[in-house]
């Protein structure tokens, strides 16, 4: 199944509802509604259809996933079950949320040939480390995009930058997981752009603790979900575009990391839960940064993943600055007034 | 007001109770109850007050934040109108319960003394870069532990430490703020341990992408939380204390960056959000690490700081490791089949 994310208007404002979505019938289905109808057509009172429905498909996808395996039971019945007044033809979705809203969010480093060029340019050779465990960090699930939506400048930055990475939704509860456990908790797939300020997240990166402005103001996700059973995550063709040319194309079967051990991984002494995402890091020539080229505010970046579908985002223009901290001087600490 | 959470049991099993503090007259109010007893006596069903009662102080801190201005309110009101049959002594608790369950997590590092230190000892000028800004990494808000818990040893390590730090909690949603508005977001404080794994928090630090794994198992926060009218942020004693000797001592007065301009940086280009926490970062000789100690198995680490309160956790015994990666081996990348 492909399951996503729409914006609504009901009459107390916008509102999330859960989609399940047939790209080949141009069909997208209000799982809430549908699941409403179907239990109307089975003697359920409005208000009572309502209710279950609800439980069942919140706005929430973290929420709806935490439900089990019913929850894809239900809505893959429901959605089989769909007329046409619980469904829009894909063309009519102008408002796509970021299919999965997640209590964490982490992010991998696992493509050798992204490692290479990066550390190569510094001219240091790639960590150790990247080989002996899939090295990630945490990135911020306040900021997601959706499909078709605008990344919002950041006003410090004259380097902008996507990442064209695959995102792991996981299903289930899990701690200390090996990797053949670990392979279970995969629910499915999304197509991930790890937006970044490249001169930000590499002044900040110098203090060692990691990126923190460079990469927390935006995260696109999307189109959709697509379940772990539609697909082979290990051969997922990636290509990204800029304004409609090819910059970048790649593939996850050349992650060093495979998805069971990076969830494994994760899960070592620390839980993990329905609806988390953890991305897979940049393919090989994945990213502006790679290429030595970088956007421009209004490029349009579509990143492309076989058997999911195509993420677009716009980059919106440069907004002025209204406050960055001015530097504490320590002239004996190499920074003077200028922060330089 | 002194607010926290402890776990109570209902008919349903463990559920968390928002509680008002009163250390002085060794009480602890269940706010939902006094809430509900209060609107009993004005008139309410035993229904309809639960209602109400849940909507102000339901199980998550944050939720109950988000409310505004009014939660603050209601709480002092209720904590006043309190009858024993809504309270118990402070002794009687022994299920604390992180105060706060943030969406996100972030740690700074702004006191000068610890950067000299542990710069220090690898031979490393401080970066200019935490003069530059309030360095911070984000910490896992899934594995939060209260007071007189205990933390499970994570099996990967030999070298546990403790952190002695300040919590700053947030009460209103922000967005590209200045320091001065920032001042206003502060809600309270609480006493912030983050535990960390020391070997594993270097060996992966190699990577460049920032502590994970070597503090992600565990983080403790409370008490409780202070609220901000009864402290002098800037002049906070913090002392650590392990099996009852002191082992650290310090001020929230040494911090290079303010809470406020912490909280300003953090704002920019991305939203914060009512209940977020963020910590100050280790006091000067605020963990074993700047001591040349390390925890063992059974310590009991104490953290206090005035006018919040006493933080105290027990540390585990380690337990066998299920799984952990096998290094790739990349002789020419200087991993060999042992990962050395």
């Amino acid at each position: 199944m492909k399951l996503g994310r729409i914006r609504a208007v009901d009459v107390d404002g916008p509102t999330a509802r859960l989609v399940a979505i047939e790209p080949e019938q141009d069909r997208v289905i209000d799982l809430r509604l549908a699941c409403q109808h179907a239990l109307e057509r089975r003697g359920a009172t409005r208000a009572g259809g309502r209710r279950i429905a609800e439980a069942w498909f919140p706005g929430s996808m973290r929420a709806a996933i935490s439900a089990g395996e019913g929850f894809l039971e239900q809505a893959a019945d429901v959605a089989d079950s769909a007329g046409d007044d619980a469904s829009q033809p894909m063309s009519d979705v102008t408002d796509w949320l970021s299919p999965i809203d997640p209590m964490v969010l982490r992010d991998c480093l696992v493509f050798e040939q992204h490692l290479i060029t990066q550390f190569g340019r510094a001219n240091i050779e790639v960590p150790g480390q990247y080989y002996r465990a899939p090295v990630y960090y945490k990135a911020n699930p306040t900021t997601l995009y959706g499909h078709d939506t605008e990344i919002p400048w950041p006003y410090e930055t004259s380097y902008l930058d996507y990442e064209l990475e695959v995102g792991f939704v996981l299903g289930t509860s899990g701690r200390d997981l090996t990797p053949e456990e670990a392979e279970r908790h995969l629910f499915g797939v999304t197509v991930f752009n790890d937006f970044s300020a490249r001169d930000v997240q590499s002044r900040e990166m110098a203090g060692r603790l990691g990126p923190a402005k460079g990469k927390d103001f935006a995260t696109a996700l999307g189109p959709w979900i697509t379940t772990v059973d539609e697909v082979d995550i290990a051969d997922l063709d990636m290509v990204a575009r800029v304004n409609g040319e090819e910059w970048s194309r790649g593939s996850s079967g050349d992650m060093m990391w495979h998805a069971a051990e990076i969830i494994a991984y994760v899960s070592q002494f620390e839980p993990t839960d329905p609806g988390e995402v953890i991305g897979s890091g940049t393919v090989g020539t994945g990213s502006g940064s790679d290429l030595g080229r970088r956007l421009s505010p209004g490029d349009v970046v579509e990143l492309e993943i076989g058997g999911i579908g195509v993420l677009r985002n716009r980059v919106g223009e440069p907004r002025p600055n209204r406050w960055w901290p001015e530097p504490k001087s320590r002239p004996d600490r190499g920074v003077d007034a200028d922060g330089a």
